[in-house]
């Protein structure tokens, strides 16, 4: 199942922004270190402003030293540079489209790469106009293949969702529609599946006989910087759940497919999406909680609420923390509970899964035992990579006393620091036409199902406040506690002191 | 279930020796140290040369010194010394005995210490006649209990062991009886038990339908030393298998207690020696590999072959070095083979057991594993104690190559590095008259069938050679690859070089 490296034409929508400076020319930089762009491969930087190639090349050798984590080569970063093109244009101008069509044939005559890969970095509000125009001067019509690629979000419901998919549908089929998730990307998200898969002592306990519930925490430190235009329209349950979480559940729940391909994931993926429990009113209610971070202190620096960020409106009722309980209703799962939390201003960062196994209450060791923590199997994506195991052991002595203790599997230790960045790795499945990692329009569809319930019954009423530096608000711990449950605080695993010695020689 | 501590005379016979020394003078200062001595608890120590109580006590103040992990502090080392009291006399001296008798009673008299442990820490050849002169002088009966400590070994076949069980029943009842198994005593060992049935996850798959196989494997760095008298007469098999071995063989395989006492806990250990399919000739022959080792070099150094050892008959055909492959004929392991293998002279000292899960062969990783080794849990007795598990991840990258890695507990980081020593638990189990450690004589007579079965059958043959630094004779890898299987390399744990560096601050 090798696909092959195959020269194309990149073309980024909105190439003078911070995804293109933080992510895509790291990734770019490092395919390109590691021999990974065809020779004949080209970049070109679709943007507003006037600027030549060369001042557009000096600009973002500038950037990428900045956010690379390899020392930048020269012999590496030529190579690279003399691949990137600026093309200037607004991305309602028609004719700025036209010449875009000029420079491709140009740079396609030349090298005979004339795949295309349309990426839209732009703000959302422009992916219509932008694929408009790609229709328009027959763009999207090529003697290779094109491909397109958005960036998340895709539509705010299921109705601008369906607009949307709609529009793009006109110009490209769903095989070449690549919607980037970018947490799928991440390593130990891909781990879940072999995780479950390649080993044979998890899936036997992996359902509702042995699992207690599971529960799901993404966690952020920062406020929402920035990016308030954006976020004062989605808020935590669409800019986080809807994607990224919902994607984790899935692959925390899905049955084992019939092959590791890309239509066999997406369809497990979306059967669990569908199996899902839809919210009523009266379950928004019970099994859902919002909330906004308020004024407060982090390490003694004063930090603002949310309605006083920069471009947020005053009386915003976006919620910056949501909590969920969802039932997943098949034959696996049914009774089980999935917990999610995620927000910002949080504790720490971090985000893992934790798989919470059913306790075993029994004559023989209840009397010893000193904590009464289940048995969990931990991944924790980030920040210190890994998989953990919660069970029960004797604490050395004369008497027996029985305690939580944790086998701790470091993945840095194992494979060292140089993990793959997610960009990476789904930059360079773009090129070779592997679908797996990004998001069908099925899932794109079922989520927004689910979400769409949730924000219906949130039209009315108010989220309420939490405190910077805190786990949320108290109703969070509720929803879980009258369950008879809690959530649990991420534990660094006892390698990471390791791993800052390390780092620090 | 606490017991209390109360006050108790020890009588230790061969109380020069190289157990009192390095085993049970440590133990007793740790547990002075801990106050877990009582007050008005005496040792007396039994042995042949004319001493004073004031030489005695100068002479273990200097072993102490030099075996103890603890720093000898001066006050609680005058407190232990204050309590040890030396008594001369010859095993086979009656008057001996009855001078012992006298001593016993002056200081019963005085302290109302008349709790009695007579500890056998001499030559099994010496067993009989002991407890005939404890007998003769009326020892046995005191106004507190009486109990009576073995070392191992307790006999050197059925017969034998059955006809020492016989003398010591006309003076002592069984539960009266402590049969020493240090094994037993080791936390890691004692922590099989929690890690089955404290916990939920491991024992849905702890049965023939999940695990492949079991391997246990004892092995020594160190030839017999001066041990030669006593080794040459028993072997590998006799020495480490009949006893400790099948220890480990039975926690592993055992189902699970009513309750964690003595009496439950020996029950069900029995059941599984008694399950252990016996061995006819045929059997040992397919199913025993037995060698000895020869000359070789370790570290640059030359070592000399078993043959050439100090009291080693030149002719020997006594095995340094034995692998077995047991089936257990229940309902939980039926048709699952535990493969066991110890030696002295061996690669290095380490005592581990792995539970080798099945594989699970699957359509959808199998094209891309890099290695084929199974699900494993480790449980490692010594040297770096902990429990690992073995599974399979995803290798960071683009590509989807599944390869091994390791979760690992790393008991010396959670605990502290002062895991207790067997012998100190063993004797304080002794004083609080806990036999749950020890071993039942239903145990010693089930392990001497299966053994005797064996060694009748080696009766004719000759035992092979090995190299000392290896990992045994190429027949004990025959004996588990013939089955598509192999041994497994004991692997120091991730944390075991973090151990050493703590260990060099």
């Amino acid at each position: 199942m090798e696909n092959k490296i195959e020269p194309c034409m990149t073309i980024i929508f909105g190439a003078t922004g911070d995804l293109m400076n933080r992510k895509l020319l790291p990734a770019f930089y490092k395919l390109e270190f590691e021999n990974l762009l065809h020779k004949s491969s080209k970049i070109i930087a679709f943007a507003r402003k006037e600027k030549s190639n060369e001042q557009f090349r000096k600009e973002v050798l500038k950037s990428t030293k900045k956010f690379s984590k390899l020392k930048i080569n020269d012999k590496v970063w030529k190579r690279l540079a003399n691949k990137i093109f600026y093309h200037q244009s607004e991305f309602q101008d028609v004719k700025g489209f036209n010449r875009l069509k000029t420079l491709i044939k140009k740079i396609c005559t030349k090298s005979a790469a004339c795949n295309r890969v349309f990426y839209l970095s732009a703000p959302p509000s422009f992916f219509e106009t932008i694929i408009a125009n790609l229709k328009k001067n027959d763009l999207t019509a090529s003697s290779g293949w094109s491909r397109i690629v958005f960036e998340k979000p895709f539509g705010h419901d299921l109705r601008s969702a369906k607009k949307l998919n709609e529009s793009i549908k006109k110009a490209f089929k769903e095989k070449q529609i690549y919607r980037i998730d970018h947490y799928v990307g991440k390593e130990l998200v891909q781990n879940l599946l072999v995780l479950r898969f390649a080993n044979s002592i998890f899936e036997p306990v992996w359902n509702k006989k042995y699992i207690d519930h599971v529960q799901i925490t993404v966690a952020e430190e920062l406020g929402i910087g920035t990016r308030g235009n954006y976020y004062d329209k989605f808020g935590a349950l669409k800019d986080m759940v809807q994607n990224h979480m919902l994607q984790l559940v899935a692959l925390t729940a899905m049955e084992p497919p019939v092959r590791l391909d890309a239509y066999d994931l997406r369809e497990e993926k979306v059967k669990v999406l569908r199996s899902i429990e839809q919210f009523t009113l009266k379950d928004v209610k019970n099994r859902t909680v919002r909330s906004q971070y308020g004024a407060g202190e982090i390490n003694g620096k004063r930090v603002n609420a949310y309605r006083n960020e920069e471009k947020i409106d005053k009386k915003s009722n976006t919620e910056t923390f949501v909590a969920l309980k969802l039932n997943i209703n098949n034959w696996r799962w049914e009774g089980i509970p999935f917990y999610l939390r995620t927000g910002k201003r949080l504790k720490e960062r971090v985000a893992e899964i934790n798989i919470v196994f059913k306790q075993n209450h029994s004559v023989l060791f209840d009397e010893y035992v000193k904590h009464t923590e289940p048995n969990m199997l931990i991944v924790r994506i980030q920040p210190e990579e890994g998989i953990s195991l919660q069970f029960s052991a004797k604490v050395p002595g004369k008497k027996m006393i029985v305690d939580n203790v944790r086998m701790d599997f470091c993945h840095e230790c194992r494979f060292g620091p140089n993990s793959l960045d997610a960009y990476e790795r789904l930059l360079y499945d773009i090129t070779i036409g592997d679908q797996t990692l990004f998001t069908s329009w099925d899932m794109v569809e079922h989520s927004w199902k689910i979400v769409d319930k949730i924000t219906k019954a949130w039209r009315h009423g108010k989220v309420s406040n939490y405190n910077p530096d805190s786990w949320g608000p108290k109703e969070a711990d509720k929803l879980i506690e009258k369950d008879g449950r809690r959530w649990y605080k991420p534990q660094k695993p006892s390698y990471s002191e390791l791993l800052q010695n390390d780092s620090k020689q």
